[in-house]
């Protein structure tokens, strides 16, 4: 592992977009996203991402232009064609536009078709909650949850992020996937031959299984109702966008690079003021969460509100940089070997 | 175990509402929810809290009159004061609050302070998505689920609930709590005196327990996930309504039958044609439920959608009957000798 630094990989991954022709917007919202995602200590959604996400631009997978257009017709709801946009661009897209309803009419939602992986779905709450509204963001993903049950996986990961304004601090941000545990750590579990814990996964048969070689599906979280809200969030982005399900769409990594996915996801913006003084609210929330991290710990660990662990290795990684596996440093190299020079020091 | 003919249960609790002075549409909307409730399978929120709300509505801890009072700022968002009203009532007007602003700007959303317990949350995404709506339903409650690393319970068991239509039989209907198992087993627990599984509760000291007479806290649905999404139910229910949070709030039973509760709720609700052909969502959906339900199962069990189990207790129930406790029975009997009458058979 060598630690990047994050500010310099920022500015050194828009650049690389920006010199194989991606618009500017798109290069700023994917490479803001993917640091911001890093920093915050999401290593499954963040720089990691990046050379599949460059050469899937190349590919023609992802537009290095896309065209996005709404289709309106009611004052609070909305739909966006994202033509191909990488999922960075085109949610942010989308919850502008939710907070551009909810400005109007109290709250804002909109469904989004011909996307493409969006990355972390915290990006697209916390932009909500960062100019003080209630955010809401969702996604489908090709099929990778057992279906309770059931022997093979029929939905996504699908996640679920809800975030709200804080007094004093970044907001709160819970930012869950509705497996129990992701498919990287799988893979993570993968490159240290270490057995899974039971109820992670299952076989091609929908056995439970500890080797991590053999999994072939997640567990949902919560079992069914993992596996409801896991279908939930399928219904506001697939069906309510008029995309496919995740049963029927391509994998992310196998299927032929120049593919196009039609990930969809779905995405709400609340007005707080429209139902309750926004400020009284965001005491209440605050003085919610001081009380919360107060109450008796059972372990080592504090209570913690969603979010905390994330705010807890921000500021660390951002003076220490962000650790990055040295085989996925060599594509960034093979891609431009100026991003050695945004290298901070081997661990 | 006696059982209620579900249909003349429901006319004989309406009746009995009326006879101590519950206005029409409360009693209605009590006696209508209760037993498709109980008709549905779901015990713990049906016809065995008759008694309790009979009770309440006698001490004046229910309003038996409730002025409802709509605080509207902005054309699809709504703050409801319910005036102590009993739940199942609050959440109908605040509904279909909902369904007209979606109606009219495609999406609406109603939260609701100074409300009481509302019963199964289905019943308010169920009315939703039978006028052809999607439906969401969430309350808060007294605090019973552990905070995730904590000692003692913080949220309530804050259920989430999605409703949306399908073709040829009862909407699709996912209703759940956001801790792993409902209070109410481990009081069926207590009763058999069997003892808990693993990771259902936790004694006074947030110690795992399998005594189900030593359980003081349940578990969240997938840990720390359930645990942020009981908060995220908390925040929509309680802080966007102004109201007291969980922690703060009296107990549903052992707080004085006189003590109002503050319970509070949030509700939403999608015009489908706003974002996409409604008849081709339905059709979307509907075919996507059949090809869950042709899954290749893992055991005796089937594959099922969200509200399968509930859809196939429904017509054995109309027929058969709803069992219920012979004590809970004799309290029926004890509100009104009339109760006998619709009783069916003994098991």
């Amino acid at each position: 592992m060598t630690n990047f630094d994050g500010l310099l990989l920022k500015e050194k991954i828009y650049e690389t977009y920006i010199s194989i022709g991606v618009n500017d917007a798109t290069a700023r919202f994917a490479s803001e996203s993917m640091v911001q995602t890093s920093l915050r200590g999401v290593d499954s959604h963040g720089i990691n991402l990046f050379p599949h996400y460059f050469r899937s631009f190349q590919s023609g997978r992802l537009n290095k232009n896309p065209d996005f257009k709404f289709i309106q017709k009611k004052a609070s709801t909305a739909l966006l064609d994202a033509d191909h946009a990488i999922g960075h661009h085109s949610g942010i897209v989308a919850m502008d536009k939710c907070i551009e309803m909810a400005e109007k009419n109290g709250m804002g939602a909109c469904a989004v078709r011909n996307s493409s992986h969006f990355g972390a779905s915290s990006y697209f709450g916390l932009h909500a909650a960062k100019k003080g509204y209630i955010g809401m963001a969702f996604t489908n993903a090709d099929a990778l949850v057992k279906s309770f049950n059931g022997k093979h996986s029929f939905f996504g990961t699908n996640p679920i992020c809800f975030c709200a304004p804080l007094h004093g601090e970044e907001p709160l941000c819970l930012d869950m996937a509705t497996s129990l545990v992701s498919w990287n750590k799988i893979k993570n579990y993968r490159r240290s031959d270490d057995l899974l814990e039971d109820h992670w996964a299952y076989d091609k048969e929908g056995k439970p299984v500890n080797d991590p070689h053999q999994a072939a599906s997640l567990s949902p979280a919560g079992d069914y109702k993992g596996f409801g809200l896991g279908m939930m969030v399928e219904i506001l982005c697939a069906l309510l966008s008029g995309s496919v399900i995740a049963k029927d769409m391509l994998a992310m990594f196998t299927s032929p690079a120049e593919a196009q996915r039609q990930v969809s996801h779905f995405f709400i913006a609340f007005d707080i003021d429209s139902f309750i003084n926004k400020d009284s609210f965001v005491e209440s929330l605050t003085n919610m969460v001081h009380r919360l991290r107060e109450e008796p710990s059972q372990g080592s660990e504090p209570v913690m509100a969603p979010g905390d662990p994330e705010k807890k290795t921000y500021p660390i990684r951002l003076a220490d940089g962000i650790p990055c596996f040295d085989e996925i440093i060599a594509e960034y190299v093979a891609i431009n070997p100026d991003f050695k020079k945004c290298l901070l020091k081997s661990n």
